[in-house]
């Protein structure tokens, strides 16, 4: 069913381009890596991928062998050996597989600097220790891990003469940032950096240094996390200042997306929804980081959101996410609906959704840094709000459906295949 | 929730509309006539009707209260009685609800003529024989028939005073016809008038001779059933000849329209289905006259085949719908919906619903009559394709995502706004 | 399918039984009070009760009209009253069916009095405060309570000319109580006695200090909650003293009872559960005093306990209940069980329970009534084990398998059936 | 959770027994040949396995490594091929397991003797012919099959020196036989022998062939099918006259053991089942076969037999079995139950199962064979009841309830490890 992968055009000379991974080698970052491998080697089907539908053909994105895989990361591991893990607790990739593209995950391997704890909260710090995390990652000052991680990014693009680095957040999520959201430091990229200089450095979240560590050395910067990362107006100036190009939040792969499809459906027939409850149980190591209350809470509110936004009113809702350890990457979801129809009728919609979490996230991350690119090479910089369909709280924009979201993304191929 | 139903420009004088239900005490042409004497009664709220959505607030379409109801059936009732029977079986009305429009059921009781059952296949017959038809809806020759029809509407528009009726199929669900799609008999109105004419008359489905005693008495045709009724292109000219609107197939109420949400959601993430089941168990009548093989099989046909339209290729796929007398109205679907994700990784997403079928098609029936009211009097003639959102095999398009379908219905009732 | 009621032996005279409510007006105290009066009227079939399973045919178990209700209740209301609420958010009863029993309900109301505030805890308290609750109950002491529920009880009796009077606990879960369970306070009747008596009076929780007006009555104690009531050293010697019978406790009506039903099938067919995940929504009075933490901490307990004691090891389990106010009655349960089979194959079995919890739940307080009134009769004493397979954490046994205990009770029914 | 393997007693001397597959290549035959080398080899634990109980560990049954395998098959293949089909499809075994017990699947092959295709019917014909079938098996008639099935039997077990071999009958499922039940020729073994000995020898089914083949070569037979197989007066005639064991009939793996499960649930709270529906969807070659109307029916019928035997009435009910290809041999099932609860009010419940097929039925296998051999061994001949919990349709016993039949089970166990 998958178009076969467009031919590149011509007169279009072939691209090197960094995919720089933060939380290289979690599920997420290896199945990027593993899946990577594979589509360079011709070895799998491009299902999953958004960037292989029909529409895309023309668009001028950039091929798969154009992509070299590096990344931050705070415990010790190999591409090979994580991906193994996923075939024991989850089943995810054949053991064939894994021995085909072993040489490319070792030049993959290669290319990973020790990430930065600081600001990343409790779980993750225990969590990273107990893994075996450098010293240096969880000691330095935030201006000393800015500095640290612009210099890794610096080093990948220009050792390995890169045309364009994409940085994309998927490290655990963290709880929420100790500062107010509308505290005046966060509101221009002057008092933030003044704030960061001073004797006190302020608290910034991890994610948000990544951000500014990738818009200092001109790479364009992805949160694929509910973490913070650039949505600060702070940071969303210094992207402008940098010409950077960036976009998030919170990558769209299960649950959430079943919302964002079934919400406008109860709209668009004005049934009201009474109560939506959406119970998640899975396995993996994001599992157990949100099995602090903190980090939690940064995860559901991101999840509970749209669907005041897609209904125009609030529903008695709930979400809740809890880590079993016999589900492995395979998260899943019981969503239970209650609705009135006619006459006050009420009804049920129920749905289980058993999805392996990486396998849905990871050709997603694929496919904006490949969006990413072409937005780069025409030039673009700032947010990439036509992002939206891949995101569970889309940065510059209001659009919460998913129709629309893909409209605005079919939008951008029709213009991308003109030019 | 709902918007509050739009005052009436003050230039707008009331209308006299007949709503003419053919199949008038089935389950679905009850709810219709106790949901349409509640909302003119103000008892009830607008949930469940699409017309009362915000985006329709000055489309300028008819009021409850310009409405009045009449119908066809072959089995002698009351609405009363029908109802007290759903409320018995089905939980769906509170009997306070009944005891306070009684008054009007008795109006729209007065309304209603047999129906005939001429060519309307077995499973129908038996049932309508059990129930008591009478002997000239058994006996008469198609042409009879529509001539019986004919007069029936003329008799309704003329003694009520009414400026427009609109004619809804809701009877049960006929047997696939005899006559083969492509012979030439159906291709024009000279050639089918001939062949109802002829000494041995064409066995034409009762669900079109509805239509064709719609059009010549200058009503508007809607086929809420997978029954043939106006689609030949025969009556497609007799429509236009008349100037009548008609609009069709078989309303989208329950599991198609999640089909026709979710499988837009696997095509826009190049998820690759690989089967889709689905199981609906049924206790009404409509399940009854399903539990014939060749009446089962128009409406699966009806149900199955969008799946091929949405994704671009054909996965396994089974629809069932079984008769399980406990249910009584509530049908309850359960969909199994197997899907390959990046790297070959198969993934499985469950629904189950519990929908109360009458209560999701009736405010159905009633949009389509304030929406096909409104097009009338704007003059339009043919079929109506604006309505393919609430349909399972929209006539005049090929649109088969609900998303797509909803754009173009807020774009009608944008420029009916502006009229 | 109900076995007809038994005929009585011509030669038991009739008996006067009072069955006494704790938490009179609450849903299963109303659902009670209606299906009795129902009984007594021969309106409704006897589905739902055990006792009229052929086993107790001969059993000597007494009439449905020998039984007379009254209660303690700490908000005013009536059972017509509370069953209109009923029926407006769970659909409950018929409209019809209260009607025709309104009279009896009237005669039940007249026999309720105020219940006891104390010790409930804050989240009972706050909700009986807003009801409308007498000042009384919330001011005495413990002592004070005791010796009015206990007077209560006795004028119950002795107006009433009962030979018999059952008190069943159908109050809201209290919070776990401030004493630990190994408190020596606990351990002998004298020392708690004293502690009541003390100055500084012990804060035993009101479930017990029912349990102890009903030993002193002379009344048998049946506790259907998960509250302490006489699972008390000190109070099983107290019932001893008294040769008073008592039960419990937690009725056993949705969820747990399907665990108690499947968890034996792994454990028979040695696969091994890896996790059992479940998930209760409800949106009952009971579900908002869950919301209290501390309330729920009581009832999860009570429901966690059972899996580990049928598998014989501790799989990760988690059981959650939440309140959502659009399910009234009906609780909803999602269970999620994972398991190993053969060469370590894991497997998933989903149940998704949807049950109204007071139909569940009434039918089995009328069946523990009958029940403890015929061992009454046979002069019994002390806990009641044989009624194991109506609680989740069953006293006075071990056996946690819901076959196995039902053999227990089918035991009494013969040796019942005999004498 | 799994007890460790019982040490044999030191005086028991090692035996050596035949499991001869019927079917030995299908799923089943192959899972058991894997899993018997890999517990032979102590390569996996023994989870699945209802002899390796605790109660089973003093009944002297035969270690795992006391087996051969053996078979009887249609089509040529190697249990080393068929297992990497299974991993292919259904991600069963893991490569890692295959290559460690190829050596001894191998051995196993050797042992692979030419099915009968006689009277089995179209559909497995058909597959069988496809699959490279023997011209042999398809063409001999009913008295040669037997000879030539014998010769087999009698050929393993004097080659390989074994003291009992067990036949199970794990062949796709027979179209019903077209002798009626009920025809004297079926009734004593005398009319049987003289049918098939006659010009136009009877056409009894093949699986009742293999059952003759089994008897007169001192073999045990159990029946793993709803195929006929011994379960005929005049087989259980011929097995008394050979002092033989039998058993049977159709494992109980999936959806039929969880009605025997909660059924009695049902039954024992009084609760009314109104209807039970069962979909099943599987992809493995059973369900091929499944997808011939013939074949379906014997199956659908040993299914749907249990639920009226366990509530003492019949319920509406509904089975369904298809085919769908991406599940492979992961049977998923449906089963919807309403049931009445007090005051009439209806309830539902219901249960997704997704399990894999051959890794539920393969262990169960390995225990008959342990459980008949230690039966052999005590003297015992004729129908082996006490595995009535094995089966869908118990012969020699009229127990329905899986509690029941597990008790059954357990006295035979103490028995056993008794003598």
């Amino acid at each position: 069913m998958n178009a076969s992968h467009h031919e590149s055009p011509p007169d279009m000379s072939t691209r090197r381009i960094g995919l720089w991974l933060v939380g290289a080698w979690g599920n997420v970052g290896t199945t990027v890596a593993v899946g990577l491998a594979a589509l360079q080697k011709k070895l799998m089907p491009t299902t999953g991928l958004v960037t292989e539908l029909p529409m895309f053909a023309k668009a001028g994105l950039p091929e798969f062998s154009e992509f070299i895989v590096g990344g931050h990361e705070v415990r010790p591991n190999t591409y090979y050996n994580a991906a193994q893990v996923l075939w024991q607790n989850s089943r995810m990739f054949s053991p064939d597989l894994l021995d085909q593209v072993e040489d490319v995950l070792e030049t993959f391997d290669a290319n990973v600097r020790p990430g930065t704890l600081v600001n990343v909260g409790n779980a993750i710090n225990t969590i990273a220790r107990q893994g075996g995390s450098s010293q240096e990652s969880t000691t330095e000052s935030p201006l000393a891990a800015i500095e640290r991680l612009t210099a890794d990014l610096v080093g990948f693009k220009d050792t390995l003469k890169l045309d364009h680095v994409i940085v994309v957040n998927l490290a655990s999520t963290e709880p929420a940032s100790s500062i107010p959201p509308n505290d005046p430091v966060l509101a221009t990229w002057k008092a933030l950096e003044e704030a960061l200089n001073s004797e006190k450095p302020l608290d910034l979240p991890a994610s948000s240094l990544y951000a500014i560590a990738a818009f200092n050395s001109g790479c364009t910067y992805i949160n694929f996390t509910p973490s913070v990362g650039s949505n600060l107006p702070a940071l969303a100036e210094l992207a402008d200042l940098r010409k950077a190009l960036h976009g998030g939040r919170d990558g769209k792969t299960g649950e959430t997306l079943l919302k964002s499809v079934l919400a406008p459906m109860f709209r668009a027939r004005n049934l009201e929804v009474k109560s939506w409850v959406g119970h998640n149980i899975l396995g993996n190591a994001d599992g157990q980081i949100l099995n602090d209350p903190n980090n939690k809470a940064t995860k559901v509110n991101s999840k509970d959101r749209l669907l005041g936004e897609i209904l125009g009113y609030k529903p008695q809702s709930l979400v809740s996410i809890e880590y079993i350890e016999s589900l492995g990457d395979w998260k899943t979801a019981w969503d239970h609906v209650h609705f009135d129809g006619f006459l006050g009728t009420r009804m049920t919609m129920q749905v289980t959704w058993q999805g392996c979490d990486s396998a849905l996230a990871a050709p997603l991350v694929i496919d904006l840094a490949r969006l990413a690119d072409r937005e780069k090479r025409a030039g673009g910089s700032g947010v990439m709000s036509f992002l939206s369909s891949f995101f569970k709280s889309p940065m510059g924009t209001d659009l919460a459906e998913f129709a629309a979201q893909n409209l605005v993304l079919a939008d951008w191929a029709k213009k991308a295949s003109k030019s």
